[in-house]
């Protein structure tokens, strides 16, 4: 019973059933084929706007080349301390905007801390051409700690992004989670907030292997073709990432998706916020507890599988996918209520 | 009728059958899951010695990161002028070894010529720190214009490459298409030749989506995970591009495909070696002929889709794959011979 | 009255004559001429050991160069958060490894604190290839806040260097206020605790144009010669740097004058240390200063120089150099203690 | 006596007057002082136009600041294959461009073939993504082989440039040579001529360590401050640098010192034209010779210092220097005549 990681859970049978079905003769390589295209038409009529939509391979791979269209060689990129590209990418973002800085800031639930954002922006400056240029900032939405952006928190870094001409980025590694949660629009929670650049994860939620970099802003992203085939992320036979993305957004199958998960975590919660403490506000498809030493042997030896969360030896993190089966969720709750 | 390339080709059905039979239940993320771990075991058989498999998506990614593992930022890296990493990756190599060099060197065939690769390196060294370290030779096997360095060639290459202390790297983006024309096996043609890093390809071979750098020289390689995972190459539910490696392994799938694609580029040659001009010599999947402005438009009209190769106007390049089918290949044969 | 930069004082009579006087006919350029061969011989007599002699032209290149030697551009760096690399360099440590994380270590006084560190080095690794490797650890001597590292502390370092396979670098921009303090020798306090790459400064202390990265370990810096061409920090004629550091260095003219700025950060230390508050130990030619509004102002007034230190607004950095005159800080004395 | 190299030669005593002169208590570092804003001025009324005044300490930094300021990671710069910046900075114009690539053009006389330059342009393109991104020309004036662009080739390549939408460098480490023998300004040769960027070289022709980038095309190098930092150039008591400018341009102090460097070199043309044969016209400072190795070795024999051409063993190079002593190319002569 597997709630390691939505990355180690299957493909959704109807993702799959794309791919095979893409199997159907030649194709133009390089993201000229038909599937790519339709693709770029169905992202853009899901965010209604313009937008620009590179299929990519890993989420690493979107939000470092996020990083380096936001942010040059000598600038800073603003993200939470707990950001997956702060922690998680091996240095990547570095790597692909040239040695461009990561600036952690602090906050609560794996958030940025509005004001200490603020307050350390308006602290930069004094030092010059000594002091790397602030250019962005990054924000995950759903955060690592399973929490979410209210719009209105979004609205408040948009106007901070805006008094300091920054740019903004959401790393949406699980944006369906935020969405389905949420009650608004996709479209809502990015480019009508001030995001310029979103990546859109599906691996997690359901695809085989397929991300998206969107790009809402037309002032950057003029070369993003050249920056992506540089990186090694120009997939000849691009189609069948496109037809694993088009599959994921028909018929709203995202979010279908997410939502089973998201349901899932609620469970646990509903069922066990009496009784438990819970780390973090549970709002999208991962949850974090406190646990004794001797409870987590116990739940171990079950067969549950999860990750004692790093740097402690008391905290459990649980995530719940797509496939996440509801018995098995039973299975926890009553092993957890013990 | 596409003899555009092998990258428009469709997946080979066995290939496509073990992606679906890998979408069951839950395995471990990035590469630890068991297909993984069984494609090492299966490469090293097939090698027939040690060797370090990374699974990537893309031949540049693999090209970009042997570059990395050989040449430091302030060395150089000699290769054929032609070859796909100087002129067709947009500078990955470059950016995947923070800036090292790529030195071009002439020859005849898309190869290097020996004698004036090893002129080449004679006169390195006279500037001092003023000028690149020599640390890597890249070769193409089968090159970019369809032809092969035979054994003997590697092996001189290998022995100047002892001689200056440098690192051998082949391209075998077309591997396959090399060793099924070859009267050798895929170790002669490498590690047995002195190669230390091979690009293994087979996404134009009738993969999906599945490349591997193979690293047989065990000096090199030890952070290659790190050095993938920055670059935005570590793929989370990597069994699926494993998976495709372990099918197209089996029963020398990889060597049929190769060997149909080859026999197709024969029978053009054999037909119209006696009629037409061949810019090189046919020994893979690829036929550089020259034709008239007015035979070129010809053959489009009649609906076969070629390119004509950049920088000139009377040379056309066949692809021939996994896929083509005889009669295609024979309707190809016949409006050519009008 | 200028009390703001060490930067900003003049150079040293005798380190000018030492200038013009090797402005004597033709000499190798490049680093082969007389001046830097025997600054080898002179660095190595004040070390007392084998040690790579690198003259350069700034203490950014010195500290960014070690960076490159130490740390790959999938590694990490540990230093204080104050650190002049973390927060005064504009990325150049990034930019010089290719893309390397630095990260800042909590402390008291502008030094690292040693549980913290050690506390962090205890917490990577879970992560595996997700995170940078840890590579390097760098303390400033003396601190940024005018603060000296005990000896103790730096074999604690130490320690923990060897425990983690690490690399241990010594930023030395004021490394003779440090020495001039201490009751040790400049070998001591580097290579014989465990320093495996020191950034010497002399521009701050009297020099006009002058550091140097001096390595320890025969290990590393096989290459330093082509890193520093390749960062255009091969000066042609560099007798002219190489003659400043051997002025610098005669007679031990380099404890003197760093032996007068101290003294000179020590007078008002003595003066007012009862009446006033000291935010840091002054231990160097720094001290810093809590002032109300007024006071600041009044002292403007009077044409005292100097920074109020960035982030506030109550405190004050004053600098003392070789340069500085006993009678301005009299005057600075009295000026302070109204 | 010694033709080995300008960067040989000793200061020009006014220059190294400047420095003793700089050396008059307090200013500001890191270029707000009052000479580098002086040197500001004084550019601008050399140049009559607006520019930006980089001060630096070597011509590999202008060059590779510049190569940052043209050319993105994933675009190419255009340069002979004989370029300073091709094959003698180890890379470092792809260090600080994040690894750009150097294309090198064909040509005679140490020239870009400008037809051949035409031609390559040309050629770019069908590839898209998958090929840099054509960015910026650079030329040497004088070139690498003493010899010398005239006005109407400079035009040429600008219209190139226009054509294409790139920039256009110019390498000046010998400007002043070229300036000195030309029949135009050196507004003429720059700005006027389409010139974007300018290495402005003063250390081969008489200052210590002073060189400097221009500016003159106001849509690049906002941020070059910031790039100059991060490259570990920004000099602390850059005064120093600033005031050896200074007075390299009083009086014409450059173009006298130029002039008599390009009057030994033509001395020796004059001399020898009937009996020996010159590998390249002889326009500026320096000499290439052909001789017979028992001709060379008596020359060394004799004391005259030179290099025999890396790759050749019987073509000499002469450099003379704003230093080089009248007697000692009349002995040069003398025994070359012999």
């Amino acid at each position: 019973m597997n709630f390691r990681s939505d990355n180690e859970a299957p493909v959704n049978p109807k993702i799959l059933q794309a791919i095979v079905d893409a199997n159907n003769g030649c194709e133009e390589s390089y993201g000229y084929d038909s599937y790519t295209l339709k693709l770029q038409e169905q992202m853009q009529q899901l965010f209604g706007c313009w937008c620009d939509v590179i299929p990519l391979t890993t989420g690493t791979a979107a939000n470092s080349l996020a990083m380096a269209l936001m942010t040059p060689p000598y600038g800073s990129l603003f993200c939470s301390e707990n950001a997956h590209m702060m922690s998680d990418e091996c240095g990547a973002p570095e790597f692909f905007s040239a040695g461009a800085k990561l600036i952690g800031v602090s906050g609560e639930n794996g958030k940025i801390d509005i004001e200490v954002l603020e307050k350390t922006l308006a602290g930069t400056g004094v030092h010059g051409e000594h002091e790397c240029l602030p250019s962005a900032i990054s924000i995950t939405q759903s955060t690592e700690a399973g929490t979410l952006y209210s719009l209105d928190e979004i609205k408040q870094i948009d106007e901070i992004k805006q008094k300091y001409g920054l740019y903004l980025h959401m790393d949406g590694s699980r944006i369906a989670n935020a969405v389905a949660t949420m009650d608004c629009s996709i479209a809502d929670l990015t480019w009508k907030s001030g995001v310029d650049l979103l990546s859109f994860g599906a691996t997690k939620n359901g695809a085989m292997i397929a991300e998206a970099l969107i790009i809402f802003n037309p002032k950057i992203g003029k070369e993003i073709k050249r920056m992506r085939k540089r990186a090694g992320h120009l997939i000849s036979k691009m189609r069948f990432v496109s037809a694993q993305l088009l599959a994921y957004l028909e018929d709203d199958l995202w979010l279908q998706l997410a939502n089973h998960a998201n349901q899932m975590a609620q469970d646990v919660y509903l069922q066990l916020q009496n009784t438990h403490e819970f780390i973090y506000p549970v709002q999208a498809n991962e949850v974090f507890l406190r646990l004794r030493g001797d409870e987590i042997e116990q739940l171990q030896k079950q067969g549950f599988e999860f990750h004692v969360w790093p740097g402690s030896t008391d905290i459990i993190r649980l995530v719940f996918s797509h496939a996440t089966k509801q018995t098995d969720v039973t299975k926890l709750i009553a092993a957890l209520k013990i």
